[in-house]
């Protein structure tokens, strides 16, 4: 059943945005989490063939469980959008489902406009950006780039201790067909993903503009601490006897916001600590801890983590306790393809901004054109229940994607027109 | 059906040891995790409910869900023996069922002996000692003497949001009948139980004995910090924009541990700390942190937990969070019954040792009589897979138990003979 199309306006971005309101309420953290392969996220999915369907778009599923739904013959020279459908734990409605959504009304803004396609244009949903149930963000992209060993992601395991073959073969999804999958890469002539944003450098560039244009990604990765110390009852332990992996865990808390000082340009945040066993009369045997580190070059990321890893070596070493290191996931800054860019900027009058958010986009930067739009957030606040979007700013964001579609859809059969 | 009686040795007693080995194994954290109602502690309180019939004791659940098997008519002049069937999480083997399994193995022994009582005896499990479910530790002895109120308690909920009202229906307990039971406090003349020690205060006082008799129990509480700041993006959030609560909650983690050289006697410690929502890639909006805090009086204790709580606010205001700070639990010092004390010792040739481990027996103490029996632990190591008792230590445990019991269970119609 196709669905007449029409014009992107607030009552048909509310319609569609209201269809996803109740899909993984995390009751506990507030906000949504929505993970790779759980009942949430599959939700997400039916929804999202269904939309493509009625639109008729023809809808197949990757090598990699990404999600594909064509507007025309699928086949080189496709110009391809879409984001992601999965959250943080307890994350906001807009980062990834933002761009899912846009996707599909830019289709209906324009066919409104009587827009024919004169090369194939894809809607793509790639699972797991945010690494949220398996630790590795853009799993879907990073599989099908080759950028992720298929077999280490088959082994990666949730909080719950379920592997990700586990966990895709429970939803009908044979593991064993994860990876690189250069024939599709190869289709794609420019990637063109819309994102809430997740700061307020828009806000500082163009006060009055509703979108913005990507320059750049910083650099960025996860690293997971583990301390170990000894086991032992909390209250008959005396402190000399003690060799409390806590103790360094919370130092290199300390020690990451500290480092921040010599390095102004970098963040660096420790949101996940697991002291295990995790009782309240227990002194832990260990604590796992996560630190996410970003500064716009590579160099600067590792000098950063470097002076927070010799704070925990020596936190660690004074505790009796030992500290193993282990690199969760590294991306190098991600310049977005210029060209690509200023052509979108002067299309739509928009700024160009970076951010320290990683996207699928810049996984795919190194392999094709790629760009993205940012939709404004008023208050920054993102991987938050509090997260926002004005309805204007998305109805904006729709229409400066159908823009930048429209334009490049239309190249005339010089595949390449907006993405030299 | 009734099994022959037979001798505490080293094989009955890992016979029955051996019943309970696969019992609540935590695949996750090592060792065991059974907690109130779950379905290991529930296949534990099975266990112990066969075995007690089988000995042709009388089984009852008392309103808190407290289980009891009587040797002898239940009735007033009881002496009760018992300790605890669920752990902390990851928890040792020993700490609690080595109570339980050598009060059943004690009546084995003493009928070995011929021994007839001359007054009721009765084992008893008192459920979730460790609180390692619901947050407050000896739930089943504070809900039988008062000490902890019932609506209180069946509002109180485990991690993921059962409360126990709840988790007691599932496996068909009903909660309404909770509250004070004072007819069976008056029932019990003394209580003793029998524990695995939980440091090596008994190998400081005598290192050839494997028993000792319990003098004391420090004051101790759990509080419950939560500093909320507000969840954001780590990527994207400026660090002068940040107020991210794992600031001062790592700050009070240290402070606790630095508390300690003012109060050189106590011990302080954070084994539980849960960021909200813990994801990697955010800052969180919430910490929540458990501080177990110890010295043998109650003033001291509230000394220490006041030092700790004037840096955790300092830490909050510095990163402009808010603080709220809960008690949890609280015990007052306990002195046990120093008559009973002190016959034990003698009946046994065991030195006299405090603790700064709760237990049932504490809690039980104000109203009654109590008495606890210490098995020796090598390494002193507890609330850790790693914790261990020698056979042969626990088996002079139970002789222990036995020698402890027929003295006093024969005491020849004066139920108070070694109870003054």
């Amino acid at each position: 059943m196709k669905i007449a199309p029409g014009p992107a306006d607030g009552a048909r971005f509310a319609s569609a945005w209201s269809d996803l309101a109740t899909v993984g309420r995390d009751q506990q953290r507030g906000g949504y989490s929505r993970h790779a392969f759980d009942d949430a996220e599959m939700a997400m999915r039916s929804w999202f063939v269904e939309q493509a369907e009625r639109r008729g778009l023809q809808v197949e599923v990757d090598r990699n469980a990404n999600i594909w739904a064509w507007w025309g013959t699928p086949g080189p020279g496709a110009l391809v959008t879409g984001s992601h459908l999965d959250s943080v734990p307890g994350g906001g409605a807009f980062d990834g489902p933002l761009g899912v959504v846009s996707s599909l009304l830019a289709i209906d803004e324009l066919r409104v406009r009587g827009f024919v396609p004169s090369r194939p244009i894809a809607l793509v949903c790639f699972v797991e950006e945010e690494g949220g149930r398996f630790g590795l963000p853009c799993l879907g992209s990073r599989l099908m780039t080759g950028v992720a060993d298929a077999d280490q992601v088959r082994r990666l395991h949730d909080p719950d201790g379920v592997n990700v073959a586990d966990a895709a073969r429970r939803v009908g999804i044979d593991p064993e067909r994860f990876g690189p999958d250069p024939e599709r890469v190869a289709m794609i002539d420019a990637f063109v993903e819309l994102h809430v944003e997740q700061g307020r450098l828009l806000h500082a560039a163009d006060p009055s503009a509703a979108v913005a244009v990507g320059s750049q990604i910083d650099a960025h990765g996860r690293w997971r601490f583990t301390f170990t110390g000894e086991g032992n009852h909390a209250g008959t332990t005396r402190p000399a006897d003690r060799r409390d992996p806590m103790i360094p865990a919370a130092a290199t808390v300390l020690a990451a916001r500290r480092a921040l000082v010599d390095h102004p340009d970098a963040v660096a945040t420790v949101g996940r600590i697991v002291p295990n066993p995790g009782g309240t009369n227990v002194i832990a045997g260990s604590v796992d801890l996560w630190l996410d580190a970003r500064v716009a070059t590579s160099e600067a990321t590792i000098a950063v983590v470097d002076a927070i890893t010799a704070a925990a070596r020596l936190e660690a070493e004074a505790e009796e306790c030992t500290v193993v290191l282990r690199r969760e996931s590294f991306s190098e800054q991600v310049i977005f393809d210029p060209n690509l860019g200023l052509q979108c900027a002067q299309i739509l009058e928009a700024p160009m901004i970076g951010t320290g958010a990683g996207h699928d986009a810049g996984v795919l930067a190194p392999f094709l054109p790629t760009a993205m739009i940012f939709v404004r957030n008023p208050t920054g606040v993102s991987h938050s229940p509090a997260e926002h979007a004005e309805i204007a700013d998305c109805v904006a964001g729709i229409g400066a994607l159908a823009d930048v579609l429209g334009r490049a859809g239309q190249a005339d059969g010089d595949s390449r027109a907006v993405t030299p």
